[in-house]
């Protein structure tokens, strides 16, 4: 007997045919006594067909965030309805409710919200009740009640606070792959699933790249202690587990996995002068228009003027604004010039076994070597190593380093 | 300076570019200074699609009317934010809400649900910072906060009550037709457009079968006391206006409206006991199956063995049901026989005018007369008298009486 909370994308949703599916399989493996909570994302392209049908208003919906919020949740309270009619339909007895019913309080941040508060009190009346409980993801209400969407990754933040307000047992993410690999299979063949990982080890994969989980609600399982189990929607396997700590034996591999990112960019300020405050005024530029910087290196250009390079990456998405703060900046700087490289990649291995393991760095730089890679910049956290790479040796770099930590015939 | 209602119907909003039309519409016509609150309808055939996805599910979706309801509303709700952003689009201020966030409080019956309090004050509100409020109609939600759909004419008689909570100057129904005509325009060419018409007499149009307007949202209208002005989506002229008693000299009309209802069925139960209690023994058992019986004629068939035959009518669409409880009844009271006729048709005069007039009736049948259409069953209420005749000459009838009272060069 169990509260478990199981989430649902708009993929597993897609058609009635695949509701009724979900209904089926979370049935099947419903023990007596169990306690389920569904959230669920709006069916397939749903979001995206609602966005056309705001453009055919307005070429720019977005500027309207409320009435696009107003628009957009109505997708997740079609399949809600229609997953609460398909277990009713097969003798279990359930309840839809919106973000806003099952208690999801969010900030005003219309079309980006994040949640602020849960009172799942109607969960539990309608779990009492001995409903199975359909809960609308990625949405919630602000304090004037009106509708609100969260930001990326949204329904999996709302399943996993859910689970925490709801003080469940686990907290089930369904998606198109078997759980958390090694690296990303589709670029590196002997990617291997991972049974368990932890919170800290997963935001930093997810930070450098890992596609899976969004950080956020990542974060929010580690807030509330919520066993977070990704696993696949077309099979029974079990997937990975995150979680605070290990269980299982798994602490022998020193690193958890190769995370890569090739959606970033180089740019380098060249020839600026090399006194205090220089990287402040670059950097502060850059964060007051909300752009991340990652990767930053500064290199002498010529000892004798005192003169030095800015080098330094961004998200691909933020570069077409950062080119425009960046020039701004340089042309200040009186800067000899200022060069952008869109053909990079970020390779990274991640784990929390390499703290006082000295030798992982080397071996990783290696591995590369040996690969005949050039490394361009290297950064390094507490619990990751990352290269930056040119993008056509991407595939390269990640099965070099995969097969230096992950050997093929070594267990998981 | 006036507070209006302004309700617009499905087909008003059909697509993007229907939608853009009402805002521009309502912004023409606006006066400075005036609160317009508008009522909208699902997008033409939303509804319909959102039943059919249903039907993906379970053939019967509405055994699961809670569901149902969850599922509906959101027809709605895609409206409002559309139709709330083409105002923005077009620079006026705007703000959408779904029944339940203007305040609509319905009982808990769903898919059928009744109006039971308005709170409008979110409502008040947006208007005092200047937005036109756009209001989902046909929806509300119930105590525990679900969202429930209203019955039949729905929307209208959201409008209506609001604008009754809200104290407007007047409500605006725009629909497909350009008012209240003397009849069916379809059926009778020279029908005319009427300037005002009473509650009292709509409500008996209504119920005889003109379908311009439900009777909930005409009923609505008399107890708040707030002027219905039907008047069309297409073109800018002035419509039908009812309300509680004429302003204007059109009182020369002694009937307001030829009004005909083809959904109707005539059933006989031939040669039974004429002892008392016969007739309650058939309609109590058409009530309990909540059946309504309109028009009854009860004559002699053999008046030695004190036989006789009971007429009435009911709706087409009850008659089925209506069969099963009749047969049985007949059954316990040895008719002879129970005979169902489907090809008849009603066909009503309505006017305040009739009472003290008894000439009026007289002017009916002779009409009827002189174009050879016998009538079978005649029933009359204070304001309208009705006639049951073969539903194959209900066009002729239409005519004739028509003609009789509101001649070809006379004035509205």
């Amino acid at each position: 007997m169990a509260l478990i909370v199981k989430k649902f994308g708009g993929s597993s949703v897609a058609t009635a045919e695949k509701i009724m599916n979900v209904a089926k399989r979370v049935l099947d493996e419903k023990q007596p006594g169990d306690k389920i909570v569904m959230v669920v994302s709006a069916m397939g392209d749903t979001t995206d067909d609602l966005i056309h049908l705001a453009q055919g208003i307005t070429k720019d919906p977005y500027q309207y965030t409320r009435e696009m919020d107003m628009l957009l949740t109505t997708g997740e309270q079609v399949s809600i309805s229609l997953l609460a009619m398909a277990f009713k339909t097969l003798g279990a007895p359930a309840v839809s409710l919106t973000g806003s019913m099952a208690g999801m309080q969010t900030n005003d941040v219309h079309t980006k919200g994040r949640i602020v508060g849960i009172r799942p009190k109607r969960v539990h009346e309608e779990l009492d009740k001995g409903n199975i409980v359909v809960v609308a993801g990625f949405q919630g209400a602000d304090a004037a009640g009106d509708p609100v969407t969260l930001g990326r990754g949204g329904s999996d933040t709302s399943a996993v606070a859910l689970a925490g307000a709801l003080g469940a047992d686990t907290c089930e993410i369904y998606t198109d792959v078997e759980g958390i690999y090694s690296a990303d299979p589709r670029i590196e063949p002997n990617a291997r699933k991972m049974k368990e990982i932890t919170y800290y080890e997963m935001l930093e994969m997810a930070r450098l790249g890992a596609g899976v989980m969004q950080p956020r609600s990542v974060e929010m399982g580690k807030h509330f202690g919520i066993p977070i189990h990704v696993r696949s929607t077309f099979t029974n396997k079990p997937g990975t587990i995150i979680r605070e700590e290990y269980t299982m034996e798994e602490k022998d591999f020193i690193i958890r996995g190769v995370a890569h990112d090739e959606k970033v960019a180089k740019i380098a300020v060249l020839g600026i002068p090399n006194t205090p405050g220089i990287a402040h005024e670059i950097f502060s530029a850059l964060a007051e228009a909300n752009i991340d910087v990652d990767m930053i290196v500064q290199s002498i250009r010529n000892i004798e003027k005192n003169v030095t390079d800015m080098v330094f990456t961004v998200a691909t998405d933020d570069l077409g604004q950062a080119k425009k703060v960046v020039d701004k900046v340089a042309d200040k700087l009186n800067a000899i010039a200022v060069l952008i490289e869109e053909d990079v990649a970020k390779v990274s291995i991640v784990g929390a076994g390499m703290l006082g393991n000295p030798g992982i760095a080397a071996r990783m730089f290696g591995a590369l070597s040996r690969a005949e890679i050039n490394i361009d910049i290297i950064s390094t956290s507490e619990i990751s190593i990352s290269c930056l790479i040119k993008g056509a040796e991407l595939k390269k770099a990640v099965n070099a380093i995969h097969a230096e930590f992950f050997p093929e015939n070594s267990q998981v």
